[in-house]
């Protein structure tokens, strides 16, 4: 069985059919290099014959040649006569993680990884463990599975939603392995194949990853300007959608917040269209500034359900997150999750209740080092990259910048071979827009964030400087 | 938004129409108890009007009261003026845990819980979790995500496959967050909705779950009397399967164990038939007495992908299983797991890390209490049930026993009525067979298997003594 190749079908299903640009052969140069750098397409994947490929895109095998050459000429490709072409990265920069989709470098690689926007684990976590591990006898006697969550946690975080204005009973609560896996178990719950889903564009790309899977009509609306909730309201009238998909707190990849009144009338329009809302809250805990409006939920606690995560707040190393919902969905959530992966982690979950127990010292800390990152961040740019803009977000952990042209995806490609991973704004996106966009993460510590503004402002003068249309062998 | 009812349709849908017995009545109350039993209709949640059942049903509305009014007296459903019907458990016997699926009562609950097949945690376990709690800090500074799993854990893996055999390099190894993820993800990426899948039946019901999730047409073929590697490759054939589903180790629930000569025989049937073989090897690691067999994919490394698990051999209350396939669809594997969960603890990776360095420690441990339970069990029953028939098995954690009548269902409810809980043979199945079959694991203690075994001893004298074609209230 040879799985190492990508059929000229499935490239071209990949690639959504022919891009409606000329020259023809550089936009398809563009798009199989983004379907590389996003990880859709590993490297080390044969691919098509150029006559395969030209048959099943319907372009002349000559536009494929070119293309080819092209990404040979640029390192996303490499050929052996005799033994075809596969996909590759460009030399000696490539983390081995960063070879996967969304995956992450270690640190000690000399690849700085802004692609990623989570933190280290917090200074008490040592303790939190101490104490978790402490707790652990109470379980080991049983078989450690509890596909609800343990009951203490849900307890924890049912009170943590009280607290924060949402009465919340511990039966209201599944906790889950993580936001994303929170996430799929809603969409497979509460969409079929072939459902209208509602989602803010640009969003979180995994969570778009796991509608595709599901099978769902995606309807994006756009949020880059904030929230237009008319424009939401008629969007899920016209689409019918069952679910919107929302990040009302900080919004990744944008940091907007919705304000009180947003929320309020956001729950109207999801009445109005019988529509059920969820509200990823994954940095509800992280304003930098200021408070954050009561949650979504408060407008409609039936309608709302709420998605939460340790990994943002506390560590991406404890794979917790939850669900808070009406006492029946969560039944059915349970049910639902057992055929994902039965239960959740017993000692995570043990250390998410410590640390949530101590959330205040937690989130101090968290909020001391990211507003430093934040500023260091925004200062580098300030100098080096000036032509870039962007709004300081009030909360959460990554800046949304708006380049002076469209050139994200290059600007990715040039970067990694700067020894810096971004991610470009298209991935951020449903189809192939926001070039003029790139997430920038402040989890890393202000000296590494000044070397990476360093480096992504070399990779931005070379593909600047790249005549936009000058064909072999510069990028576009 | 109620979400607590269940509608006549959707109810319908899940009796899987009409069964073809008489009285239809008792075959109705008989069908609605075992959803309610296995958890696929959870208690409290409200039945539909009995006229939208039979409507649905296509049958007469007599009948639908009559069937409502006989789970009545057993206590599986309640009433109330205006209020309606709903689901239920019979009183005061039910854990927290039980009211879900394949859930499970933490020890201290009342009801002996036979339902689940995992033991606790090792006597080293401690000693692992403070060797992993020490190896933490060396992630800590990082995200915490690494999709593929870590590298420490990918080559521990790697290696015991290569002891057991099977050449294996860390780049084949995915890390999951157990063996049902594992299914579930290589369902997700090998198989389509409305592909044919092969599986044993009975067989695990979490895979039968996953691949119904997954829209999968499940060809089941019969294991009870040992593998017909003919019927496996006509069946494979015929379906035009793409993928089959085995347990070659001490099969799940039957016990037995694929011989070499079967093993090479089912290789050599999938190639024939150009599927994939996904072998679940969860209880590879736990013979009792006797060796077990070169590893299936010995056979044909490339067509074999082996699913191992920490679960079974270490302790369920670690999420951790992983893949081993051929690194071009580790690759594909870990981008789709990404969408899932994104990646799976650091700590219970560390841990399972340190427990598979003690590997012959924790199995000396688990073959001694196994067996102790195996005997303890099958001398109870001997004693207590001597028409009930079995054979013991060489391997595993659990007795697949024969009853002298197809009463197993009715048997799983009066036992909870007894306080204890166990798995019927249906769950094991893909339609409602395997009826004179109970699944009975040796994992707890052997004073706490002859309280069962004392329990369900009670449970069959009432269930047998019952007359066949009574009417309300008697079980039939």
């Amino acid at each position: 069985m040879n799985t190492q190749y990508v059929s000229g079908l499935h490239l071209a299903r990949l690639l959504a059919g022919p891009p409606d640009e000329r020259p023809y052969y550089a936009a398809l140069a563009r798009e199989i290099r983004r379907l590389v750098l996003d990880g859709r397409l590993p490297a080390r994947v044969r691919l098509p014959a150029e006559r395969d490929l030209a048959a099943a895109l319907g372009v002349s095998r000559t536009t494929v040649t070119a293309a080819y050459d092209r990404l040979r000429d640029q390192g996303f490709v490499e050929s052996r006569q005799g033994a075809g072409s596969w996909t590759a990265l460009p030399s000696g920069t490539v983390p081995p993680g960063a070879r996967f989709g969304m995956s992450h470098a270690w640190p000690g690689s000399e690849v700085i990884d802004l692609g990623c926007a989570a933190p280290s684990a917090p200074r008490i976590f040592p303790e939190a463990v101490a104490a978790a591990v402490a707790r652990l006898p109470e379980y080991e006697a049983g078989p450690g599975y509890e596909p609800a969550g343990l009951a203490v946690l849900r307890a924890t975080v049912a009170a943590r939603y009280t607290e924060r204005g949402l009465p919340t009973r511990p039966d209201q609560i599944v906790i889950t392995s993580g936001a994303q896996q929170a996430c799929t178990l809603l969409f497979q719950v509460l969409v079929e194949s072939g459902d209208a889903v509602l989602a803010e564009r640009p969003t979180y790309p995994h969570a778009l990853d796991a509608l595709r899977r599901r099978g769902a009509r995606v309807v994006p609306v756009g949020v880059d300007a904030g929230w237009d909730i008319e424009l939401i309201g008629s969007g899920l009238r016209q689409a019918a959608a069952r679910v919107a998909y929302v990040i009302p707190d900080f919004q990744n990849p944008t940091g907007r917040l919705l304000d009180d009144a947003g929320r309020a009338a956001l729950v109207a329009a999801a009445q109005d269209a019988d529509a059920l809302l969820v509200a990823d809250e994954t940095f509800t805990e992280l304003p930098l500034a200021g408070s954050v409006p009561r949650p979504l939920a408060v407008h409609d606690p039936a309608r709302v359900i709420c998605v939460g995560s340790a990994a943002k707040l506390l560590w991406g190393g404890l794979r917790i997150g939850w669900i808070r919902t009406t006492a029946p969905l969560v039944r059915r959530l349970v049910l639902a999750r057992e055929s994902f992966d039965i239960a959740s982690s017993v000692l995570d979950q043990l250390i998410t209740d410590e640390l949530l127990h101590r959330i205040d010292e937690v989130r101090a800390e968290r909020v001391e080092w990211l507003t430093r990152g934040r500023d260091a961040l925004t200062a580098a740019l300030g100098e080096l990259l000036p032509d870039w803009t962007f709004t300081a977000p009030a909360g959460g952990m990554s800046l949304w910048v708006r380049l002076p042209a469209p050139v994200a995806t290059d600007l990715a490609a040039a970067a990694l071979r700067h020894g810096v991973r971004v991610m470009p704004g298209p991935v951020f996106g449903t189809e192939g827009v926001l070039e003029d966009r790139l997430r920038l993460p402040f989890v890393l510590p202000p000296e590494t964030l000044r070397t990476a503004v360093e480096r992504l402002a070399a990779a931005y003068r070379e593909v600047e400087s790249a005549p936009a249309a000058r064909p072999l062998p510069a990028y576009v």
